[in-house]
Formats: C-alpha cells, sequence, structure tokens
C-alpha cells in the first residue's frame, strides 16, 4: 500500500513571530490546516470539498510536538500524510520543517469526523464518497 | 445632545506582541471590535441584535492611527464613542488608552453599513429597530 | 497534596468562529494560554516572571480533545490545572467549558521546558525559583 | 517617474472566514502586510533589510476600503503601490481583486515611519540607505 502524502510550503508571516522572535506555538495548527488543505486540493477532499457532499469534518484531536523554533523569515514546509484506518474517521501526520535547511521543528497529527452538515449528527459510518475516494487511493 | 460612550479593558495576549516585543498594528482593528461589542451590549445593538433582526452591519471602512506602541502585559482601554449621522451607516470614532497610565496610544473609526442578511443587498434607509434605536438613545 | 487550579472566563470573539459559525479548533490553543496566563498571575508563575529569571519557557507538547462546539456569543472557562513532574517541566492539564450551561467542550495538555534565555539552551533541572515555588505551592 | 508596484496573490485560509462565510475585515490589515512583504522583497525593502540597518518601520496609519466580501475559496491578488514622498516616511497604496475574476474588493493605504532600532527613537530624515534606494528605483 502506498503512502498517500503532500508537500506544501508555507511563508511565515511577521505577525506570526512572538516577542521571544519565534514562531508562536499555537500557528503551527494553522501549518497543519495548510497543509490538509493542500492535500485536499491535491487529492479532492478540502473542506469544500466535503461541503458539496453535505458532509463536515470537524477536528476531534489535535496534537503537537515542538523540536526547533521557527523565526520570521523562514518558510515551513509541511508533509502532510493520510493514515488510513477502519474507523468512520480522517487521520492526518504532519511533519514540519525549515524549508532553508530542512531541519525537522515539529511533528503532528489531527482525528476529524463526519458529521450531517443539517442535522450536526455524528456519522458512524464512512460517507459513500468517502469510501469510494479510499478505494481509489488508499487500496 | 448627550454623547453615548462605553469604555472596556482588553488584556494583551502574549501572541499579540511580534518580535518586536509591541503589539502587532492589525490587532488594534481587533480591540475596535472588542469595543464595539462591549458599546452593543450596554446598548443593545451588538452583532447578534441584528442578526436577529435579520440585518448584517458590515465594515466598509476602518482606520487606525498609531501614536504609542503596546506591550505583552499592558492592557488597553478601549473608548467606543457612537457619532451621529442622518445616512443609513454606523459611525463609531475609537480611542486606544494604555491601562497602566492612560497614556493615548491609538485613534480610529468604523463605518457600518446594513444589508438584507438574506439578500446580501443593501439598504438604502435605516432598519425600523435602529431607527427606534436612535430615537431612544441619540436625540 | 492539594491541586493546583486557576479558573478563569474568556469571551469569545466574533473573529474566532469560522464559516460554520463555530470556533475554529485553532483557537483553543489560545484559550489555553490564557489558562496558563491567569494561572500564572495567580501564582506567580507567568511568561514575565520567568522573563525575569532570565528564563524562557517554551511549549513542546500541546493536544487538544474537541468534544463540543462553541458559537460566537458564548463565553468560556478554562480551567487551568498544574501537574507535578520530577522532570525539569512545566505540565498543565486544561478543561474548557462552555460558560452558560457548564458543558465540558474541550480537554487538553501542555508541556513546557526551561531554556537560558541569553543562550536558548535546556535546562536540565529545575530553575533555583521554580524549585522554591514548587516547594511553597506543590508540595 | 514610473510606478514601483509588486503584485502577490494570497491564499484565504479557512478560519479568515467568519460566521457570515466571509473574510473577517481585520485580516485585510494582513494582506497590506503581505503585499508590503512582497514588495519589500522584490525592491530590497522587507521588514529584515531594515532590521540589518538597525532601523524599525513601525505603521503610524492604516486604512482599508471594503467593497466586496471575500469567502474561503478565493484567493486575493494584493496590488501593492510605493507612493513617493518628500518627509521621512513610507506610503504605500493597496488594491485588493478576487483572483478569480479581478473585482476590485477593497483598497487601502498604510503609513510608515523610521524609528532607531535601540533608541527607539524617530528618525526625522530618510536613512542613508533608503535615500539612496529612492534614488536608485524612484526618481
Amino acid at each position: 500500500m502506498k503512502e498517500l502524502k503532500d508537500t506544501t510550503e508555507v511563508l511565515i508571516r511577521f505577525n506570526e513571530a512572538d516577542p521571544l522572535g519565534i514562531v508562536w506555538h499555537g500557528h503551527y495548527i494553522r501549518y497543519f490546516e495548510d497543509g490538509r488543505e493542500a492535500f485536499g486540493k491535491k487529492y479532492g477532499i478540502g473542506y469544500l470539498d466535503f461541503f458539496k457532499e453535505n458532509v463536515v469534518v470537524p477536528i476531534v484531536h489535535a496534537e503537537c510536538n515542538y523540536k526547533k523554533s521557527l523565526k520570521f523569515g523562514d518558510s515551513v514546509v509541511v508533509e502532510t500524510i493520510y493514515e488510513p484506518c477502519e474507523a468512520a474517521k480522517i487521520n492526518f501526520r504532519f511533519n514540519l520543517y525549515k524549508a532553508s535547511d530542512r531541519t525537522l521543528v515539529a511533528t503532528g497529527r489531527t482525528t476529524q469526523v463526519f458529521l450531517d452538515k443539517d442535522t450536526q449528527t455524528l456519522l458512524l459510518n464512512n460517507p459513500a464518497f468517502f469510501e469510494e475516494w479510499k478505494q481509489k487511493f488508499v487500496k
């Protein structure tokens, strides 16, 4: 089984660095989202693709391990890896690298579930279009 | 005619200060919004009050003049002053002070218009409930 | 041993809610920081207290489990609990509640380490003032 | 005299749109900064170029006129135009366009002054390197 992966680069904004001169830790959650969206565009499962299917995919778990700091002037390379699972969930793993020298600066993961957009109820099974997506890309 | 005014205090967050150790200028727009919301709560014209009337009040103009810097550890006092006008608009003026010594750090203003929430069309006259509000508070 | 805890309330800003009308998940990391800072003010170990001792305390791990959504108009109650540990680290646990009905909306934790502010090197032992703090408050 | 201009494109992030589904007005200030930075990279006067010269260039005035809304899924084209002036200031004008159809969505301007980085005192004349820059590019 091949690993589904996307790599995208994000420019660090001046206002994302804090008084210590380093990127504030909360922004890494944003870089993960940038990674998920780039992955979603590449493989057809972005937020807007889900909306069209009347499904929303809220985050139920997010975590980040910070290894090195990032500074204003750096760019961050976001590697987003889809982690297959049996349950009605979407799991991604992330590796963040400093663009200039490819130092690993952080790792993380997020878990999303499926909600019916109108009723906001949890879907206990994968929506049909996502099952098809898995058939096409994951297996 | 009396001046309609609200004063609220906002704690500056660590992540709102930039690598120069001072609050990033973009956040002042947020403090203006904090001021408008505090004003809205006090006088019954917050965002949610407008929603109930099927009206949204987007910003069409915002400006800020920066006089002194704010640091992490400071609190900012936001003075929000309603500026009456004939047109179907809402104008506010803002004065931001450092809480500790009441130094004036910035002034600004915003203008909002009325849109029908469903059709997103511009209302050329004040909505009835806002006209009533003006009768009650502004004259 | 008594549990060291702080409880603070944070008003949700309009711009913290996303197109789904609910607070964007990344902002919870900010509420954790609001909680840590309120705890730090109460017990004398805020960011600025560390700076004075020439120590910075970067986050090396953060995680959040999302259980319910928050909306604009809600306030969030942040419960911050200090978790004692032997290592040269600071661990906090967080419980976020919707202020109106005390529903638990999220739980999380963060880990911080100590760096010398000038050399940016990791301190392998607790700084003296933090050891004193632990003697005073934790034991 | 030729007009100095840069055009850059910024992807709108999910978390930049508010509960009305449109980009929160405060983020436009950020797009202006993205524009200034892209201009600065192109012409050698980014924040970091100033730092190297021991000069910081804080914003003293910012304003934005909002004409149309932007949605998540849109990209915004930021046109940044340098406006020559005699005083020791940097003035930029901005035009924001929706990338898909080039609708003008907002206009704005910012003014920056020069401060000595160490003393934080206002420079009443252009720093030498900026005077050279003007000789080279503006005249």
